[in-house]
């Protein structure tokens, strides 16, 4: 039997285990799922027969480097920053290695060992980083292959709560790290190109420059810049590229309202707030507002931030219930970012039986024979409940059948790589429409960098 | 002779040495001034006969242990991270030493080393921090001594154009470090008191959030919360006050119009534009504003900023030159806030005529026999030139008053001090009158937190 090593039993490994149990007498596949908590590793084996769990701390050296020594090929699902202990082992024993993280600097530095022992060590092959990758390339080298010339690239993934538990003003809920999306976009300006001129957006002005975009079948989204959209445009190919842009998808509406925590300064993670565990969420809300002898807290906000009575995002602050008295934070030593992290959370968090969506947009702007074209592709997937999330199947399935296919001699590219190349976007897109991540593509007139979305 | 060693020769240190050469005769004082540049030194000893300029390079250590051996006592007038390698040097040879700078961790960490040799280092003593701390502690220990309890402390500094200078729209021009002023607020949320209440403003909204002052025979001016309003309120005395708060000074409208750079993203420090050597002015405004197929820089900054095209912060933005295609940015690898530096030095440095003038105001609420009162302080000093300047006076003044005094044994107080004891400010004070800086004092009925300015 073919033995498969994964280590890290968090959220996003049910679906990539499921896929190799399933797939195991056919494939004559062992699994074994390394985990610091052994619960979590046998309550993803689930007894099945080809699968055990044991406990694996990635720091405890010698528990570690048997188990990869025991492995034909290693998976890390492991937080991005303890891959490089496993990598290294990975060199050293001779083992294939696939991770859906970014390739860090200490990994990119393994890269000439790694091809000197015929090695692959496959990464950013989830869903973003991964399928975004593998889509854009499919259709950038299609177009290429055509001798079209592509002008524009944008991409935008989003993390969302699928239309049927879509339950709240927000029409947003947490499906992954919470804190992640109180402190997106934060540090230096989001850097673009929009018609060959790099752009700039502070933090500050970031939820208010966003793009409409719309998917069939889902309705209506918006999406908001990620910190560096050129961080691949050399890897894609893409240096004479006019507009170049990343960004990150939620629905028509969020952006406006999360504006309001980042005016006020509820989102700095940079300091903490004097006497934070006994506040109560109005108190916290009353610190980014002036001293007023007479005016209430509410109209204090809506005064300095001029909304009105009857504007919409007047209701989604309410419903978060952040003017509360009675309700306290409860932690000490708190940053603004941690206590309006736990203010979401209590309006925010899944319900058992919530589902959450994975959302994904390309445009690809193009001229071919003179004439300039736009191809628009999308694709959405729901997840079926809380264990085989959207998020779980589109970070877990690639990784998968990269896995299996390393495994089998069918992707033979060695060194640290990202799936980039057709041999293996080409087979893995395939067969993830056997899991309903289906890519629709729609050809028309190009549009340059419109960011009010409109259709001529 | 008794002899004063005065290391680096800057902006600020003309008045201080022209003090001691005033007093050279009637105090027996010899001055070595010592500046890595000989001209520099030279050039503010101006041939007097008791006075000599030396090289000295701060990290040239047997030169400048030599000078530091020769002296009976040394004033560091070098910028404030330069400081330690010469106190440590002091404790060595048991100098005395005077500073205008903050008291950094290294220099407090000197503080028993310091009183066991019974030495003097005075630090802090220039204008901010130096006059502020005097003139503040000398109402508050007047207060306390009635029996009064301390509600409220405000306090505000500026360095701005005298009166006679102030001839842009925007009544100011760089008197001190430019870089200073660019980049002035940013970092975590500015923290104060507020009627019991912490406060935080982050950098985002500083320059929205204004008070405003009015300082007799000199007009109206406004001020911006400082970062950290709260760090002397323990050194202070001032555990249960309702409100404290430090800001800058602008004249009536500056800020209103600095805030449009910021809400540009045009004062980011922390990352550099691509290609900013070859940029206009009209490229760098537009790398902050979307791309649009028709609209012009200007119209996409009035309408993205919601700027009426009569609004007064339009005329000071083109007073700036700021939509100028031809004028090249010319710096390599530049941040925002350098090249904004750049822009606003073409129009913000002071002509060889102009002169400066340094405003201060401060606010005290106190309770005394059941009744509420307000005293408010303020002082102005112009400068006279270029030369001596109200920054170089307000700076050199102090330094200079508090050395004589360490050598004449008339301040005795040992270890690592601020000038907060009525030993230190009430004879300075009282000196600093006879040049000319003058506290005004209006007592009246107590405003509270006002950020109105109204009275009554």
């Amino acid at each position: 039997m073919r033995k498969i090593l994964i280590i890290g039993a968090g959220k996003s490994t049910a679906v990539l285990v499921k896929y190799f149990q399933d797939k195991s007498i056919s494939e004559n596949l062992h699994v074994t799922i390394g985990d610091i908590s052994i619960s979590n590793a046998l309550n993803l084996a689930e007894n099945h027969p080809n699968c055990n769990g044991i406990v694996l701390d990635v720091f405890d050296i010698s528990s570690r480097e048997k188990a990869i020594q025991d492995a034909d090929i290693v998976v890390s699902m492991l937080p991005a920053r303890f891959h490089i202990e496993v990598a290294k082992d990975c060199v050293r024993f001779e083992k294939n290695l696939v991770t859906a993280s970014y390739v860090s600097s200490e990994m990119l530095a393994l890269d000439s060992e790694v091809r000197e022992k015929g090695l692959i060590f496959m990464n950013e092959i989830g869903v973003d980083p991964g399928i975004d990758h593998m889509s854009a390339m499919q259709v950038i080298d299609r177009i290429r292959k055509k001798g079209g010339k592509i002008i524009l690239f944008e991409s935008f993934t989003g993390g969302l709560v699928a239309p049927e538990s879509d339950t709240n003003l927000w029409n947003y809920k947490f499906t992954w790290n919470p804190r992640n999306v109180v402190i997106a976009g934060q540090g230096s300006a989001a850097e673009f190109l929009q018609e060959g001129t790099y752009k700039y957006i502070p933090y500050h002005k970031l939820f208010r420059r966003t793009e409409f975009l719309e998917v069939e079948g889902y309705g209506r989204f918006e999406a908001y810049a990620n910190r560096n959209s050129l961080k691949y445009q050399s890897i894609y190919g893409l240096n004479n590229i006019l507009t170049l842009y990343r960004g990150t998808i939620r629905r028509v509406g969020f952006s406006k309202a999360w504006n309001i925590f980042v005016q006020l300064g509820m989102t700095a993670d940079d300091y903490v707030l004097k006497n934070s565990e006994s506040m109560s969420y109005r108190d916290f809300t009353n610190s980014f507002l002036a001293y007023s002898p007479t005016d209430s807290v509410e109209l204090k906000l809506r005064h300095y931030l001029k909304i009105d009575q009857d504007d919409s995002i007047w209701d989604k602050l309410l419903e978060l219930d952040i003017f509360n008295p009675d309700k306290k934070v409860g932690i000490p030593e708190a940053t603004p970012a941690q206590i309006l992290q736990k203010i979401l959370m209590d309006t925010w968090t899944l319900d058992p039986h919530d589902k959450d969506m994975i959302v994904m947009y390309h445009k690809f702007g193009y001229e071919l024979l003179g004439e300039r074209k736009q191809i628009d592709v999308t694709m959405a997937s729901i997840g079926e409940d809380q264990k085989y999330t959207a998020m779980a199947k589109t970070v877990g399935l690639p990784v998968a059948m990269a896995t299996l296919r390393i495994l089998n001699k069918e992707i033979t590219t060695i060194g640290v790589q990202i799936p980039i190349h057709e041999e293996i976007y080409a087979p893995i897109l395939k067969e993830l429409e056997d899991y309903g991540i289906i890519f629709k593509e729609i050809t028309g007139e190009y549009l340059g960098y419109n960011p009010d979305g409109a259709r001529g």
